[in-house]
């Protein structure tokens, strides 16, 4: 199994301008967060990128690919309908092969030298099935995330077998529904924002969207019927995912990015610096105000 | 002396775009640094504000300013001429009274409860004199500001008759000219990125254009006749201003400005975690790579 396309979301209401925010890379460029994540992409072996993007969006988006411009492909979604109809609108683009997926709106940093969608979709091309990125995550973020039940797959350190698949599931749910054993207590594993995903998902997606309203379908409940289906793994991600469209999501990714990086010294005496200039200021009985 | 008029300079190559830029205000609401800025400006009184742009990027600026695009009033430069010219630019716009000048890529976060630039335009109108905010600032910094020599107002804490102007001054030059008794040392009075100044300047700026190549035209040169001449002051800002030309300005004034705000307890944690997710790593010898 070949995955040499890849499928990036951006058409949401509040998602579609995240990709166009510019970021300090790791290697010191000033670049969008779309470049940066096509970088992450075409690192792990993929030629075309299909964008889902409100009508209209295209020349935004190709001025913030830069180089890589050539590599998109985009999708208009017509009609705001939702993250599963964003998918669907891809179904032709995508010509029923395996992608690799990555939500628009979220920056990936990696821990380790190579990149997470890479060695994602080096996993789900050995395995020959559908393979999500997954993180353990504390349970009061549960209502943030979709979330996977399993077991883990004997033999391997970071892979499982996926049982279940939840969107936003309660504590409750989780823990009756979501169980999998050997992680940290109060720990459930959420999607890292990251899948390669078979034909089969764009079927079962198709069959909900022909059987009622485009705006009731939920990937997660696909995702679980694939589940029940086939083998689905899930690969605990060693990397961290920062949520764009969380308030402070993009300063927590660029710290976590400028951390990293070639200038790794000088971000760290930025954030030293702020820091002490905030205690010099409270010492000097200037309180904070609440408006800056 | 009335300050009812503001010059906002964001026609720079490097510097056109950082207006556009997004952020977490401190009241938690997403704006563009255009709107911050003209949020600092508009509560110092100010009713209307001459905006030097590059001929075309109007649009983007009215988008950015969304409900205070009204007081905005575009000045275009025609070719990228350098700051000196961009200010001169503007001489009709502002109509041969006193004014606020803002540089549109500095973000200023207050260190009380009341702007910089309202204070800047209460101390011009009392002395009725230009006044240039200023911070002591270490002497390795020199190589990016203009700077202030000169001796502090008898009485007042923070306010200083200027002597002489030098623009990015040698350390040299800036121990033989530039010196201010009661500083610590190693500190020099650097430009804060706000003035008020009184028609004298656009006069004094207005004769070096007519007399000489406009790229040889430096605003400190003008600002230096103009102390010699008349009385001109510094006010020394308990506030700070973040340089978001600087490759990771707008990082530092974003957690400026969020370790300040409404949301400071959030950011703190958004701090503390990703610092400790990179201690993490780094324990785990998944060591940094240089490239994220």
């Amino acid at each position: 199994m070949d995955v040499r396309k890849a499928l990036l979301t951006a058409a949401g209401a509040g998602q579609r301008t995240l990709p166009l925010q510019t970021i300090v890379a790791g290697d010191g460029r000033v670049r969008t967060v779309l470049r940066v994540l096509l970088d992450e992409v075409l690192e792990a072996g993929i030629e075309e990128v299909a964008v889902v993007v409100r009508p209209g969006d295209e020349p935004a988006f190709v001025a913030a690919a830069a180089d890589a411009a050539s590599r998109l492909h985009f999708v208009p979604q017509p009609e705001p309908l939702g993250y599963a109809h964003a998918v669907h609108c891809a179904t032709d683009a995508l010509g029923g092969v395996p992608f690799l997926h990555l939500v628009g709106d979220h920056l990936f940093v990696r821990a380790g030298a190579s990149g997470d969608a890479r060695e994602l979709c080096g996993m789900a091309q050995r395995a020959a099935a559908c393979v999500s990125a997954v993180q353990p995550t504390r349970e009061h973020e549960l209502v943030r995330f979709g979330a996977v039940g399993g077991r883990r797959v004997p033999g391997e350190e970071r892979l499982y077998e996926v049982q279940r698949v939840l969107e936003k599931p309660t504590p409750t749910q989780a823990e009756q529904e979501l169980h999998v054993p050997g992680l940290r207590a109060g720990h459930y594993l959420c999607f890292f924002g990251m899948h390669v995903w078979t034909p089969s998902v764009m079927d079962a997606l198709d069959a909900r969207f022909r059987s009622g309203d485009p705006r009731a379908v939920v990937l997660s409940d696909v995702l679980d019927e694939v589940a029940r289906r086939e083998r689905y793994l899930a690969l605990e991600m060693r990397g961290r995912r920062y949520d764009l469209g969380d308030r402070y999501g993009l300063l927590a990714a660029q710290l976590a990015i400028g951390l990293r990086g070639r200038d790794r010294e000088r971000v760290l005496d930025t954030v030293l610096d702020v820091l002490m200039q905030r205690e010099r200021t409270r010492l000097e009985g200037a309180e904070p105000s609440g408006d800056a």
